[in-house]
C-alpha cells in the first residue's frame, strides 16, 4: 500500500503486538543499576517496595520483545495508532529538498507521549492488585498522563506536584482534577520528608527532587500503594518503543528510508521511543543520524560526565550509570519544564557514550523561534520540550539545502503545546533569556559524584 | 471498504470537491434578509463594503454545489478528512446498546470547526485584493481560527475580543498572537463606536454587539479591508458543509444509517454542517432525528420568536428572519461563549419552524458532568460548546436503552476544551449555577422586535 497523502495513517491492527527491547541487540554490556547502601548490583527484590513484580522484569529484562496485552492495546486505540505528518509547508518555508515527517504523539488524552507508559504502568499496578499509584510532576505532563491511565483502570491517583507549577500553572492540574487524581503541592504536610523539608524552608518552591521522594516515601509506607516514574528508567523506554516501531512501518508503506531522526531529550524516553527501533539497522551499517536535543541551560549529555549517579535529589533511587551533571544540580527556570533533569536515562547515555547517538544542545529563545515557524506553516503548536526537536529537526534541513541532499528527516513531536501559552507570551513579549552552560554551577555538582564510590 | 477500526479515517482525495447548499433543496421559500434603512429585501451591492463579491454570490446562491477551490483543498489537507470516531468505552458506560459515533473536528490547528470557513473567507478575501481582514470575538474561537487562516495566506488581521475576556481568558488570544493578528480589547480607542461607549461606560466589559459594530465599522472605513463573521450567515454554513459531507461517507463505509444527529447551537454552523447534507434524505423519508442543543441560559430556539431582527446590538447589520431573543438580549455569562449569541442562523431557523430541526436545551452543570463522563470514558475533553452536543446525545444513548434499540446517534465534537480549564475547575469546586429561562429579561428583550415593521 502507498499512498501520496501527508498524513499517513495506520489501521489499528497495525498496533504493535510487541514492545521492542533494544537491550537485546546491543553489542556491549550495560552497566547495571547499584544499591546505593551496598553499591553492589541491586537485587530485583530491593525494587519490590515501590514497583510492581511484571514492571521489575521488564526493567531487568534482555528479551527482544515483550507482548502487549491486549487490555493495553484496546485503550492505545483511543490514540494509536498516531499518524506520521509529512511537513510539506515547513519544507516549503524553508526551501529545503529535505522531506520532513513528524510522529505527531500530542493527540493522546494528555496530549503527548507519557499516555504510552502511563496506560502499561497502570494496566500491571492493576493485576497485581495495587490501588493507588504515587508519583510527581513538575509542570504536569506526567502527571496528567498518570491520572488519566488510572482513571481508565479505576486506581486512585496521588500526585506530588512541584508547589511553583502548582500556583502558576494551574491547567494541567485541572486536567488531572477532571480525571480524578488527588494533587499536592510538593513539599506537602502528607509525608515525613514533605513535613522536614517545609519546617526548615517554609517558603521553598519546591523541586522536582523533592516530589520524587514524597511519592517514594507515600507508596514505600502505604501496603496498597506503588510508586510510579514517567521516563528514564528501561521499562518506560520499553513502553515507548511502539513510536519507533509505527514509524517504521509508516516510512516503508511510502517507499522512504530515515537520514535523521531527531528527538528532545529530559529523561529520554520520547526520543528512545522513536529512535530504538532503528538502532539496529545502525549497528547492521544503515546510515542513520540520531540526533537528541537538550537545552544548553541544562546539557546533561554534552556538558556532564558519564559516571555513576542517584535519580534523584533526596538520593533514595538506585545508582544509574548515566551523562549527569549531579544530583543536585537545579537548572534554570526555562520553559521546557520536562527537559529539566539532572540525569539521562541509562540505555540513552550508553548509545551516546559508543557515538550510536548524537547529543545537541540549542537554546531556548531558538527553539520559540522555531515553535513560531512551525506553528505559521503547519498550523499545530508544539510543547516547548517538542520544540526543540523541531528546531534541530529544522537546522537539518538548512544542512541539506546547503549540502542540496533530499534528505528524509523524521522528528518525534512528542506534546502540544495547548497548556504552555504562558511561555509562548513570554517569547513574544522579548522576555525570555538564553541561557548557557553554566560552567561554575555544573563542576560544583559535579564534585559530589567523586565521593559515591562506584 | 469496510473497518473494524473504532476511528474511522478517509483519505485526503475524499476530501469533499464541493459545498453542499442546503438551499437548493428546500421545498419553500426562504424570507430574504432585509436593508435596515428600507426595510425592503437587501440588494448585494449593499453588502459590498464589508464582502468580498465572491462570498456575497455564495450569500445569495440557490445552487446545489459550490465548487471548492484546490488551494483550500490544500489546506483543509492539514487536518481533513476528520476522523469519524466510534465512542466505545462511553458506550459500555452507559450500558446503552446504541452505537454513539462523534466527528472529531477538534484536529484543526485552532482547535474547532471554525478553521472550516475562516481559511475559505481568507481566501476569497486574498483573491479580492483584500489585505486586512477584521472581526470580532468573545472566547477567541473564531479570532484564532481567523488569525491561523490569514497566517496562512499572508493577510492582516484585527480581532476586536471582548474586554471581559480578553482579561480572564488570555489564553486564546496568545494563540492569535502566535498567527500574527493584532489583537483590540474591546470596546477599543480604535473605533468611533468605541472610543463613545468608552466615554459613556469607561468600565464596561464589553459585549459580541459592541465588538462586532468596531469590526464592521473598522472594515466599512478602510479601503484595503473588510469584515468576516465566524456563523450565522449562509455562507458560513455552506463551508461548514464539509462535516456532514464527509460524515455521510464514513457512515456508509462502516455500513451505518443514522437515526440521531446532534450539534451544539450558538450561531449554528457547526450544527448546520454535520446535518445538512442528511436534510435531503429526511425530506424524501429517512428518519432521523435532527438534535440542535442550546444552553438553558440563552434558549433562542427553545424560547424565543421566529421572526426578523438584527444581527448585533448597535443596528448596523442587516435584518434576519430568524429565532431570536431580541437584539439587545444579554445571556448571563456560562462558560459556552459560543453559545451566548440571541439569534440563530437563518437557515437553521427556518428548518426549526417546519419541524425538520428539533431544538432542546440543556443546563450548564448537566453539560459539564457529560464532559467529565466522556473525558474519563473516551479521553478527551470537550469545549464546554460542545459538551452541550455530548449532554444531548448522552441522553439520546440513555432513551434507547429505556427503549431497548440499538439507534446509531451521530454527534458534532466541535472543538477540544483545552483552553477552558478554568471552566472545569470552577464546575469540580461547585461554583458553576445554571441560569434557567431567564423570562423577564426575554419579554423585556422582545419589546423592541415588535417596533421593527417588517
Amino acid at each position: 500500500m502507498k499512498t501520496s497523502d501527508e498524513k499517513i495513517y495506520l489501521s489499528e491492527k497495525d498496533i504493535p503486538r510487541s514492545w521492542y527491547n533494544v537491550a537485546a541487540d546491543l553489542p556491549f554490556e550495560l552497566a547495571p543499576p547499584m544499591n546505593p547502601a551496598t553499591k553492589k548490583p541491586l537485587d530485583p527484590k530491593d525494587l519490590e517496595p515501590i514497583f510492581p513484580k511484571s514492571l521489575i522484569r521488564q526493567e531487568l529484562s534482555r528479551e527482544r520483545w515483550i507482548d502487549i496485552p491486549d487490555e493495553i492495546r484496546e485503550i492505545y486505540k483511543i490514540w494509536r495508532p498516531s499518524p506520521l505528518k509529512r511537513a510539506v509547508r515547513l519544507e516549503k518555508a524553508l526551501k529545503t529538498p529535505a522531506r520532513i515527517y513528524y510522529k505527531d504523539e500530542s493527540l493522546s488524552p494528555p496530549g503527548s507521549h507519557k499516555a504510552n507508559t502511563a496506560i502499561a504502568q497502570v494496566y500491571y499496578n492493576k493485576k497485581e492488585g495495587v490501588n493507588r499509584i504515587c508519583t510527581e510532576t513538575g509542570a504536569g505532563q506526567w502527571g496528567s498522563a498518570l491520572s488519566h491511565a488510572c482513571s481508565i483502570f479505576g486506581l486512585k491517583c496521588t500526585v506530588y506536584m512541584v508547589k511553583v507549577s502548582f500556583e502558576q500553572k494551574p491547567h494541567r492540574k485541572s486536567l488531572m482534577h477532571i480525571w480524578g487524581a488527588e494533587v499536592f503541592a510538593s513539599p506537602s504536610e502528607h509525608t515525613r520528608v514533605g513535613r522536614e523539608i517545609l519546617k526548615k524552608h517554609p517558603h521553598t518552591p519546591g523541586s522536582l527532587g523533592i516530589a520524587i521522594s514524597e511519592a517514594v516515601e507515600d507508596a514505600a509506607t502505604h501496603d496498597d500503594a506503588k510508586y510510579s516514574l514517567g521516563s528514564v528508567l528501561n521499562h518506560v523506554l520499553l513502553h515507548q518503543s511502539v513510536i519507533g516501531l509505527e514509524t517504521k512501518k509508516q516510512l516503508k508503506m511510502i517507499g522512504e528510508k530515515p537520514d535523521v531522526l531527531v528527538g528532545c531529550v529530559g529523561g529520554g524516553s520520547n526520543f528512545a521511543g522513536l529512535v530504538f527501533p532503528f538502532v539496529k539497522d545502525k549497528l547492521k551499517g544503515a546510515k542513520i543520524d540520531f540526533v537528541a536535543v537538550e537545552p544548553t541551560a541544562c546539557p546533561t549529555m554534552t556538558a556532564g560526565p558519564f559516571c555513576y549517579d542517584y535519580g534523584d535529589t533526596a538520593k533514595l533511587t538506585p545508582l544509574l550509570k548515566m551523562y549527569t551533571l549531579g544530583h543536585s544540580f537545579i537548572p534554570p527556570g526555562i520553559h521546557a519544564g520536562g527537559l529539566r533533569y539532572h540525569g539521562c536515562a541509562p540505555l540513552v547515555s550508553a548509545l551516546i557514550d559508543k557515538k550510536i547517538i548524537r547529543p545537541v544542545s540549542v537554546s531556548q529563545t531558538g527553539i520559540f523561534s522555531s515553535a513560531i515557524l512551525f506553528a505559521k506553516a503547519e498550523g499545530h503548536l508544539p510543547a516547548p520540550e517538542t520544540a526543540h526537536a523541531i528546531h534541530a529537526g529544522i537546522q537539518e534541513a538548512l544542512v541539506a539545502r546547503e549540502q542540496k541532499k533530499a534528505k528524509c528527516i523524521v522528528i518525534n513531536y512528542s506534546g502540544h503545546g495547548h497548556f504552555d501559552l504562558t511561555a509562548y507570551d513570554n517569547y513574544l513579549s522579548g522576555n525570555l533569556k538564553d541561557f548557557h552552560y553554566p560552567k561554575e554551577m555544573i563542576e560544583e555538582a559535579l564534585k559530589e559524584l567523586k565521593g559515591l564510590g562506584v
